[in-house]
């Protein structure tokens, strides 16, 4: 769910990056009355997300053009599916054209990405998540991409739940004071995860109350391991170093919950490409 | 060279986006007072970019952190190389943390791909060029970390030069009219390019004065021929499916000027790490 | 913990209501190179919320106007304790007066209710929070203000934990079937709390694994039955027509948590003044 | 009169604040194509404001929700009856209402406040109206709220008209050089207010030329006697500790204006249900 | 008085209009460690104005320049005096000219021209104002530049004081009824003006309480006319067509004010040059 | 071509300037109901520019006013033409009046005046551009108005075109030296001018390769010297003192563009007037 503020602010400010001063090859080239249809096609299988952005970045262009989309956020598309169908002015158009398919081929990776994550672990019980590793100014629809390729959030931000992580264990003196001071002063409708690195962590964040563990760049083998200490005691999660070629040895050892990086930010384009017919 | 508005811009944003609300984990765990010093370390080789915003994103958190600098805009950095040293309250360090290493990981990694592409093109006389495929929001950062990584700009915008690609040509009727619109209409001070795929538009495109040729999607013999057939006459520019791995055929064949929309957006992030230590 | 960026939108959007074409009496009245100090003074027990903020108003409004605090963030003040001291050019110190003061009225007002609650419940171990009906604009202010009188946060957005409630469960048909499509698709870092108002709901939410009772609008007899039936298996809190005078009944009811609408946004200035001495 | 730049830039701080991540409870819990009918009632006797800022909360959430207004701006409203109808989709109007509530809520109780005050002076002749001291952000909007209740504006901001204080006063030398100064130098549109504290300094205020005067925290008879010695020669104000049970005292003693900060910021929430059917 | 917010906001817009994509020329020619001197020079005599906005203008771009001012705001300055020196890099200096020069252009034109005016109607009495004729977005700017050419601001936004025009005369059926309804609405401390055409109109206006009168687009025989029927009874104003050559004529009839729209927006830029020196 | 984000924050901040706390006059005296419409009619002949901006302007304060335009951006205007036709709420129309005619006499006003250039070298093949002496915050909106008028636009940011000076001359060490170290950084598709002051430069700048001669401040018969020079080896531009008088001289020494700075920002206001007719 995107509220319109948020999508507005991201194709005004890429709008003022691209488009401050006009178009100057399409408005010298092409006549203000020529009028004609673009066509938006899928040139690889995609998990298609960014197209109610990508229509705010045509009509910020111009609110006359009519869109048509062929598909709804999160659905699969197969080549050469339409994605979008834009008709009215050429000039709106083009000069639209590239901040709208920036939006979508970058949300539509993040969210083809995610599905692959997700259909690599299919069957075994666990959820892909994404992290707080996600492109500055971006990180609502990247989440968004996330839940539109089948994949969960972690937190959004520094203060929807604990986590609580190696250096702060130094600075509290230990896994169960740390554990404590949240309790004391978080939200009482946090949840309080704790990265664990060895063993005997893990036994003392089950101990301080827990509620998530992070098993943080474990191998497979370790995380099996740790997900039968921790014994249905609390929520799993596997980080790090997880890829796609090693995403289903993770989820199949057992966690609850695979979270990488990988699903934002720095993620493949998806292949589109707008064909423009003249009416 | 980022003006401080862009840098404060960007940083505001990606802090809204995080700490909105605080690090409940943090201040809840870690002391007020408690003071320490941040590394931020390579863990591989990199092209060192950022360090202007990351800096800003500590000190927005906190004015009071000092920071130095490991390394300039453009250094190749080899692990474990420290990048930044932060000190002061730990706190404000580890709330900042996550903001500052995105953008440091981000923009160093456009750099340190654009660097690898300038490598392999190395002595050939070819330039390496970022094109408009950038991160929404994020264009004038990732064309200065491109120049940090020794590439140069194509257009930042829509009105700095006349690209005359297919639709345009069809709008005008041909090359030769598009070109002659362009240079009726658009500012003296613009060069005029022209999106070719055959050799008739080649020639057709240097008759009507283009002064660069983009040659789109051809494989490196064909370049190598409209490269001849150019004999000077213009600046050929070759794009489409450049990739790190054949990125020197291209150089090879001659041109003037590589332009791959790998150097930007979707770009592997560096490996960095932060190591915290409590004074 | 605030972030200057949070902090100088609020002071730039509260000077540019009240200072954008300057101070007309002050300019005409007041000669350009008087100086002066001005003390904030306490004229009633408070406690202290909003330095940072006001401190920065002033600075916006001259950089070089000297600071002093009278008292850290959170501090109980008594009159007529000083709070603040300002000094330097009297032209500054009143154009930036009334700005400072509303902020510090305002936040301070927000940190003394939520002390009186705290002091309300002092012993009985429940805590204090605050909830979502904050002052549009002044979320983040007011939640730290929360934090400087003692209390605690409720939820921060609509993003940060699942807060069941009866629309939520007549939408999916029953506490059981809300609770299982959150726990399917919210993040796993994320509590589900569950608002309830019989029995019947409560042993529901309990077997369906809500972490969180929110028990709203009960009578602290009915508060004390739904607690003892919790017995310890959830975070109980109470909510809803608490006010000062009945805070404690609910806090010995055994409740873990009193959530109240009465920290924020409509809450009773503190009684600040500026007393100005020319130098 | 509220310009769309004022409502829509209010707005979307408030849902940037709640939504930026989307509601996670709505979206796990209710599906995306029930649709229902929200009433939003009051519950208590008020003076309605905010509906157009309750309305455009809505809208940008969500365009499609139909919204049908059951009273207008200023008009006095009774329970049950109901002040707000918005229809479409279910986990929009679920999304969005804390924030449109929140509007309503705030800027019908400044409305109602101000509306006690207005009946409280009733047939005195006296206006009511509202200070500077407004919620920071919000001014306009209360400003507005404070006229929709039946008070009038002071100044909105410190450059609409000149208001002498003792401050001034002390710079200038005495009442007659800080009249005299302002007369030179401030806009020839704006009054002069003097605010008097004894009688010497109306009689001085007066010979000045002073065009209003500001009766500063002084009890109701020595209003009277100041009142009859301004004669009408000045418009009076009174100000300082006016509450809603001793202004109609204010107002017999013959002052024109009963100026008190408690019509905005600080102001109790009207009550107002969301009442959720599906279709 | 202009406040931080209101400057640093003119510079990032201004910079963002030149400066977002960096200076291709300066950074490719000039070396990054080139340090020099550079010397604003007045080219003709000018009324100083806009050095605050410049000073930040060049910060902005780089915080290590080193800023003389050669004149205060308001200064009449003659040639060639030096009205700012800049040292530090070079790069710095070339890339943040443009914007310095044109704010620094822009205003000291704006404060000259209403020198200028002054000086016209020098020893008459008549003081000059401003109108709402101004810059969009450069209003408090150009307010401010008004003041420090000797001018005064008339109102700065449509809620300082009354205006009563002919549309409004003409709605209320009659100025006695458009000055009333003002009187029973519109703040005490505003003043109320009222625009006449005819001898009729000045006497109705008068007798209805009208402090200032607007004579709009009389000669200057008829304005004479005029203020002696208005015999001190209000605030005399002539506009309309009102230029430097016949200003004194206005003047000598003996209105208070002459209130001109040739002060702002569309004022000739002051002869400015920049002379570099490299260290 | 104008996008709505630009044209949508130029309008909210001109309306922040005027309208944020209502038009006192208007709301106070025409009722809420009263209707009408406003024809805004040329008083001297004009190149219209800005109906766009002022059509915004009008909605932002009330969508519901029906707008019909007299002639479309760029036509040429002749009194008593109706430029605009504004019908709904009379409040409406007059509280947004100001905003709305202070934008479209300013950019008619840069329209009208390049017009006029445009006329005076009718027939000799020179283009009229602007330069970047733009008004801050308004450079796209001021040329877009030149091209609205007949006139072409020079560089649009310091990122479209190397423009070398004499201080990048000096840092280079030379005419040659510069260029070739544009040449070496700066984008391929960005031309290179070379501001020439003396016959040598010339000869240098051509020899080094700029594609466009800056003749800056040479009278007429210099400029043909230069000119012949040149003979077609490179665009050429004569800019400095060309006024509307002298700018045949210029143009029929036979340059290819002459730039001006009196295209924008200092430009004369174009007569309106807007006639205000009750329903």
């Amino acid at each position: 769910m995107l509220s319109r503020p948020i999508v507005e602010a991201a194709v005004a400010a890429a709008l003022r990056e691209d488009l401050a001063y006009g178009d100057l090859t399409t408005e010298a080239v092409v006549g203000a009355a020529r009028r004609g249809r673009a066509r938006i096609l899928a040139r690889e299988p995609l998990t298609l997300c960014g197209t109610q952005v990508a229509a705010h970045a045509f009509w910020a262009v111009d609110p006359d053009l009519a869109i048509e989309l062929g598909g709804a956020e999160g659905d699969l598309v197969t080549p050469p599916s339409q994605v979008m169908l834009v008709a009215g002015t050429i000039r709106s158009i083009l000069a639209a054209e590239r901040v709208a398919l920036n939006f979508l081929q970058h949300l539509s990776g993040v969210a083809t990405v995610t599905a692959a994550f997700c259909a690599a672990v299919a069957g075994t019980g666990a959820a892909v998540c994404d992290t707080r590793k996600t492109t500055p100014g971006l990180r609502a629809l990247e989440k968004h991409a996330v839940r539109c390729g089948g994949g969960r959030s972690h937190r959004s931000t520094l203060a929807d739940c604990a986590l609580i992580k190696d250096n702060h264990i130094a600075a509290a003196g230990g896994v169960a004071a740390a554990v404590r001071r949240v309790r004391a002063r978080a939200p009482h409708v946090a949840r309080v995860e704790v990265e664990v690195e060895t063993v005997e962590q893990l036994a003392e964040a089950l101990d301080a109350g827990a509620e998530v563990i992070l098993l943080d760049n474990m191998p497979p083998a370790q995380v099996r391991a740790a997900v039968q200490a921790v014994a249905g005691r609390a929520v799993t999660e596997a980080s790090g170093s997880i890829r796609l070629d090693n995403a289903r040895a993770y989820a199949e050892a057992g966690v609850d919950v695979i979270s990488t990086s990988a699903l934002t930010g720095a993620v493949r384009r998806v292949d589109l490409s707008l064909e423009l017919e003249a009416d």
